[in-house]
C-alpha cells in the first residue's frame, strides 16, 4: 500500500473531521475529493453492511444542479432515458453518453422542482459536458455545483435507523424517491438509495459546515442498532453486479455492454446527444457484453489498478475489469468485459501480472 | 499519511513497474492515474532537481489529441490565446476556458501536424470538452487519448544527460518546441519543457509497453551526472510560483486572477470559446489576485488538503491556495488568491485549522 500525499486538488468531504475522528486509514480519490475506503477492519466492515447497518462519506457523489426556465429540457437532452414521466420528488438513474453514444457518467437524477434537477454523479466531469452542451444550444440554465454532500446509510437495518431519525414516513419511500427536510436544523434531501443492494438511504447534506453534527447525530441514533463506519464496499458490489464508471469501463464503453441497455429509450427526441449513435449500435448489436468470472483457486488476491487480458482458446476476448476475494463464494470473482460471442459457462484464462489464472464465466449478478 | 486503495479508476502509468523498483512510497492521483510522489528521500529528491538531474514518471499528463481537417480550427476556437503562427514542431502554453471565461486547464499544446494537435493536459478533463464543442460544432475532428505517457528530465544537468542521448541538437532546441523522434527504437516527441523552473525535458513516449526501457535507459545514461527519480515538486513549483490548475484555482477563477492573463488574446475570432466574457473580464477588471504569502514562525508546516482562509482587519480577503516549507527561505510560503484590493507588502492573517498564523503578502514568483 503507498501513502497518497496531500493536495488541494483532492479536497476532504464535510465528514472529513468525523471519518479522522473514527479512524479512517484509507482513501481512494474520486470526483477530485477523497473518500475513505477502509477503517482498518475489513471483514468488520463487510459483516456490517451484510447483516447490521453502516455509514458511509459519500460526499464525494457531487452533485450537477441544473437550474432555470431549461433544466429539464438540458436534463432530457443530456439523458438518453425518457424523462417525460419524471415526478418532481423523484429519482431516475441514467446514463449519460456523448454524441458517439459512449458511456461518460451514470448518475442518479433527482428532481428537484420542475426548474431544478441534480444529477448524483459518478466519476467524471459532467459539470464540463453538461455546460458545453448547454451553452452550444444557448439554453437558459444555469449548471452548478451545490453544497450538497451525501452520507449513505446502508444494510438491513438502515431502515430502522432512518426511521428512528425521521419517522416512520420513511417506510413508505419508494426506491429512488426523496423528500426534502431536516434534522436537528440541518438542511438535507432524504432519498432510498445506495451503492450496494442491501438497502438504506442517502442523506444530501445541504450544509458543508454540518458534516460533523450530522455524523454524529446519525452515528448516535444508529447505537441501537450497531452503526459503525464503512464506504461503498467493492466486494459487496461487484458480488451485487453493481457497475463502476471508469473502473469498469473504458472510452469505448456504450450502455449496452454493460447491462444498462434497459435505461435507454430508443425513441427520445432526436436532439438527445447521442442517441442516434445509440440507435445504431442498437441495430447493428454491441461488439462486447459485461459478465462474470470465478476464478479458479482458492487464495485471496489483491485489488488491482488496471485490467487483466481475458483469453479463450488462445485469442483475447475482453479484460478483467475488478477482482476481489468473496467471501460467500470462497473464490476470487470479477467482471469480464468480453465479447459478445461469449457465453456463460466458457472457460477462459486470465494474464495477471505474468500469471495464468484459469476461470469461468457466468451470468451477472453473482447474488 | 493515508493509504490509497487500489482501483481501476485510478490507472498506474507505463512507468509503474520502474518507479515501484525505485521504491516509490507515495502517490498523487491526476486525471484519472496515479503519480509518484515520493521515494523515501524528500530533501535528496528536491536537491537532485535544483542542483542535478532527476527524472519523473509525469504519463498523467495526458494528451487529448485533435486529428482531421478541422484540427487546427478546433484547437483555435478551444484557445483564447492566438495560434495563427504557431508552426508545427512548436508548443504553447494555452489557458483553456468555459464560455463564462473560467479557466477549465492549463495545457501545452503541441502541434504535430496542420491536422494533428496533442493538449498536454492539467488534471481536468478535456476530452469531455473538446468532444462536446466539435460534436455541436459539426467539425470535421477525431477527439482521442493517443497512447502517450510523459516522462520529464528536469534540473539544470538535465540538457547534458539528454545530449548524450540524442545528440547535441537537444542544446538548440528552444523553450517548447519539440522534435518527433526515437531511442533504440522507442518512439517519442522530445520537447524542452516540464512543469519546473529548473530547466529540462520531457520525453512524450509513444508506445505504453516500452516504459520501463525508456526509464531505464535514461536511468542509465543520467548515471554520470547522478540522476536519480523524483517528481513535480510542490516545494520548487511553489517557491518558483508554476500554478495547479485545480489546486490553485476553483470553480470561477479566470486567467486574469492567476496570472495568465498575457496568455489570453483578446482579437481572436468571436467563435473562440469564452472570449466574449473574458474581454468583458478584462475591461472590467478581475475581482482577485495570486499573490505569494510568507507566514510567520519557523516551524515546517502539513501539505494541505483545503484551502485556508486569509482576513485582512478582520475581514476575508481570498484564500491560501496552498502552503509548504521553502528551505531557500527559511519560512513557510504559499500562494494567496486574494481580492485585487490587496497589495504586496500587506499585513494578514490566515487561519488554519482553528489556528491564526500572520503573513506577509509579496508578488510571485518567489524565487
Amino acid at each position: 500500500m503507498f501513502s497518497i500525499t496531500p493536495s488541494a486538488r483532492l479536497r476532504p468531504s464535510p465528514y472529513y473531521a468525523a471519518t479522522l475522528a473514527e479512524g479512517v486509514n484509507a482513501f481512494t480519490t474520486y470526483n477530485h475529493m477523497l473518500m475513505p475506503t477502509g477503517f482498518g477492519n475489513p471483514a468488520e466492515e463487510l459483516r456490517r453492511l451484510m447483516e447490521g447497518v453502516s455509514m458511509w462519506d459519500v460526499a464525494v457523489e457531487r452533485q450537477v444542479e441544473l437550474r432555470g426556465a431549461d433544466a429539464g429540457r438540458l436534463a432530457q437532452i443530456l439523458s438518453p432515458r425518457d424523462l417525460s414521466g419524471c415526478q418532481v420528488g423523484q429519482g431516475k438513474y441514467v446514463p449519460l453518453c456523448n454524441h458517439a453514444g459512449t458511456l461518460i457518467n451514470d448518475p442518479i437524477l433527482l428532481k428537484l422542482a420542475e426548474d431544478r434537477y441534480w444529477f448524483s454523479i459518478a466519476d467524471s466531469n459532467v459539470w464540463f459536458w453538461a455546460r458545453a452542451i448547454a451553452a452550444e444550444r444557448g439554453l437558459d440554465v444555469q449548471v452548478g455545483e451545490p453544497d450538497v454532500s451525501p452520507l449513505a446509510i446502508q444494510g438491513p437495518l438502515a431502515e430502522d435507523v432512518v426511521a428512528a431519525l425521521f419517522g416512520d414516513w420513511v417506510r413508505s419511500l419508494k426506491y429512488f424517491w426523496f423528500r426534502e427536510t431536516s434534522l436537528d436544523g440541518i438542511p438535507l434531501v432524504l432519498a432510498r438509495s445506495g451503492w450496494s443492494k442491501q438497502g438504506g438511504f442517502e442523506l444530501y447534506l445541504m450544509d458543508g459546515t454540518q458534516g460533523t453534527r450530522l455524523w454524529n447525530l446519525v452515528r448516535a441514533a444508529g447505537r441501537p442498532w450497531g452503526i459503525g463506519p464503512g464506504y461503498p464496499n467493492v466486494v459487496e458490489r461487484i458480488e451485487s453486479g453493481l457497475l463502476s464508471y471508469g473502473g469498469d469501463t473504458d472510452d469505448a464503453t456504450n450502455p449496452y455492454e454493460v447491462r444498462l441497455g434497459r435505461y435507454v429509450d430508443l425513441q427520445v427526441p432526436d436532439d438527445v446527444v447521442g442517441i442516434q449513435a445509440l440507435r445504431r449500435i442498437h441495430r447493428e448489436g454491441p461488439r462486447r457484453q459485461q459478465l462474470g468470472a470465478v476464478l479458479d483457486g482458492a487464495e485471496p488476491t489483491p485489488l488491482l489498478f488496471h485490467w487483466h487480458g481475458i483469453f479463450r482458446a488462445g485469442v483475447r476476448v475482453g479484460d478483467l475489469t475488478n477482482c476481489v476475494w468473496s467471501p460467500r463464494l470462497g473464490r476470487n470473482i470479477g467482471f469480464a468485459l468480453v465479447a459478445s460471442a461469449c457465453v456463460p459457462g466458457e472457460r477462459v484464462e486470465i494474464h495477471k501480472e505474468g500469471r495464468v489464472v484459469q476461470a469461468t464465466l457466468q451470468a451477472l449478478p453473482f447474488f
